[in-house]
């Protein structure tokens, strides 16, 4: 028999899809499961995105060209103008989501055993991209103590190489919703010109910042024009992650270049979640203060409940719809487990995602977890107070 | 400046996309350019498919599962059944285009600097799917001579070395239009079981076979469950190459497994165009009996009128809706740019694809270009006369 490659073993399993066994497992026993693990918004469409794609007039459904439609990258363009990113047309490619962005950036910038520094815990998925790339990822460690704040820029220096081609960050942050201040995008900005890296930031949050804390883009950085890459996804904004369309952007032309190369091996992004996607930036305001209003209102409840159990820390997210949150017990991957397996509350339970996962040091994150604030706030609300006596009756085994 | 990667200056352009700004020049003297250069049908795509999009009661665009929706997986296994292909629900994941299933065929499968042998000339992405996966095109000469027939076995068994992981064909092939007969896909199975490879088939023009041929997929080979690949996607069958769907299919339940970790990073294949997908499964077979005749049809009046031209040379394509023609000069690109950039027969002109590009040895092919018959029959024989007259027109230069 054939063998498999060994990046075919290498490529790392989601740290939720190890526990579907288990949330099988309580649904059969009929109990209910609390989704706090995953990042699909419970947010409505706008609904004039799905109404371009009702009242589309298709005949054939042909390809776009390969760097998305022309009209949707003009028009995306007016819309990061107006949030005074100067992104012009031709730095915009329209890609398969974010993750295919970042398929491209890392395909542009790095070869086979280059290394991207990237600040952890991070989007677990980076490792399966790095895997699928052949590229090496060096963490370099963030902690909850300073509620995930940018590392000290020396923990940076002492890891650059002579294969470090870029510093990749999620900015505000999955999993940890911390939101990066001017400064510390702009020690960044000067770390990467200095060693003349790219800096890749993983933008898809943008628009989700709370308490009047203002979202600082790479794409804004005087002088960063050849280092920067953003990427960025309809996904969470107009909560269509089935779409399926994100965008690769940068003012680097060699980038830009290479990565519409990977562009046409590839035909073109999907033609109906372009035409919502490009239908969706018509979204009125009204859309996003409401939703904004609704994920902060669900983040100070989720927090200041978190914050109620003995033993229990966490970091309160700027942005994003996530959290980090140090449990009182030795292993989060057992602990989630068992919730789903054996645990639970009136016939209620609660599946989380065990942090270690978003750590690419072994060892780090064991007693931490991941809660996505995307269920409505009494579903929140019940869903601490199951953890709350799930970790009782935990301890005490 | 930071410099991109080998890999991003190693990718190749698309043979046809360097003739593009050709095209805009024709264009802008208001010449009518007949498109015989891309492989996108002007067929109506089902309306049943169509209509699943219009009809879909969406509130949330949420991500799928990662192989793709449980019921079309299920609706698409039946599909292949009732084609006598063995294929279970297990054996598949959706993935976004024929494309993003050979990036995941040759992740699962080859490492960094491994080997895969393909008969040239062959579909041109294939080189940028290699350079992205950082895999070697080994390739191994077919000529038109033969049609295109499978090159003699002992060709492949020169060319394997310890780095060799797979062979990958094309079935019916793109740009040939050549049908593997059985005898030719049991001696690439003979071969691939000696030496322990993967035989990769991209069969997603199954369908379209003329003359009473008959596909034979490897899907079908007795003991072969372990090294078959197949490759498939939506695109041509039914006409919905925007849709960007695909499938990976293979018995070897540790490239599902490898291939599936690859899908869990990109989380999902596009939800709007699933639905057109599953849908599209419930076109009526008279829609396929029409396009098949009208491609046939249109292969015979193309082939009869290219015959026609002295010094042009064409193997008759038995499937898809490629041919290659060998024309009488010397270099094609030059020639397929010329067209553009110069000629005109009353105010209209062609585009090819030059061949060149379809070959991964230099100096190959290039007096050939493949022409796709996906226009309609008036048009394919006005593009033979402005053929016909060019070739005059250029060797008298």
């Amino acid at each position: 028999m054939p063998k498999i490659s060994l990046k075919g073993l290498q490529m790392p399993e989601s740290p939720i899809r190890k526990l579907v066994p288990y949330a099988e497992i309580a649904k059969k026993k009929g109990h209910n499961v609390y989704h706090l693990n995953i990042g699909q918004p419970d947010i409505k469409t706008p609904q004039v995105a799905l109404d371009a794609v009702k009242n589309a007039n298709i005949e054939v459904l042909e390809y776009s060209h390969s760097a998305g439609f022309d009209s949707y990258r003009e028009k995306l363009s007016s819309y990061y103008k107006n949030q005074n990113l100067p992104i012009d047309k031709q730095d915009i490619i329209i890609t398969t989501g974010g993750s295919e962005a970042l398929l491209f950036a890392l395909g542009s910038t790095m070869d086979s055993d280059d290394e991207v520094i990237i600040p952890e815990p991070f989007y677990a998925n980076y490792n399966g991209f790095a895997v699928a790339s052949g590229v090496k990822v060096v963490p370099v460690i963030s902690s909850i103590e300073t509620g995930f704040a940018l590392p000290p820029i020396e923990d940076f220096e002492k890891l650059i190489t002579s294969k470090t081609k870029a510093i990749l960050i999620c900015n505000p942050g999955n999993p940890t919703g911390y939101l990066y201040s001017e400064d510390e995008i702009n020690q960044l900005a000067k770390i990467v010109k200095k060693h003349d890296l790219f800096l890749i930031a993983d933008e898809v949050y943008r628009e989700f910042t709370y308490d009047g804390f203002k979202h600082n883009s790479i794409m804004t950085v005087d002088g960063l024009e050849n280092h920067a890459i953003m990427i960025d996804s309809v996904s969470k904004r107009f909560s269509m992650c089935g779409a399926r369309i994100g965008c690769i952007v940068s003012k680097n032309r060699e980038v830009m270049t290479a990565a519409m190369k990977f562009a046409q091996a590839r035909l073109s992004p999907p033609t109906y979640a372009q035409i919502a996607s490009e239908a969706a930036l018509d979204t009125p305001q009204s859309y996003f203060d409401e939703v904004i209003t609704e994920y902060k209102e669900r983040r100070d409840i989720l927090i200041a409940e978190l914050n109620k159990i003995e033993g229990v820390q966490v970091a309160t997210p700027k942005g994003a719809f996530y959290c980090i949150a140090k449990l009182p017990i030795k292993d989060a991957n057992n602990f989630a487990q068992w919730l789903l397996e054996t645990y639970d509350l009136d016939g209620e339970t609660i599946m989380v995602a065990p942090a270690a996962g978003f750590y690419s040091s072994p060892n780090v994150g064991l007693d931490e977890v991941r809660i996505a604030y995307v269920l409505k706030k009494e579903a929140l609300v019940r869903s601490v107070e199951i953890l709350k006596e799930a970790l009782i009756a935990y301890n005490k085994l």
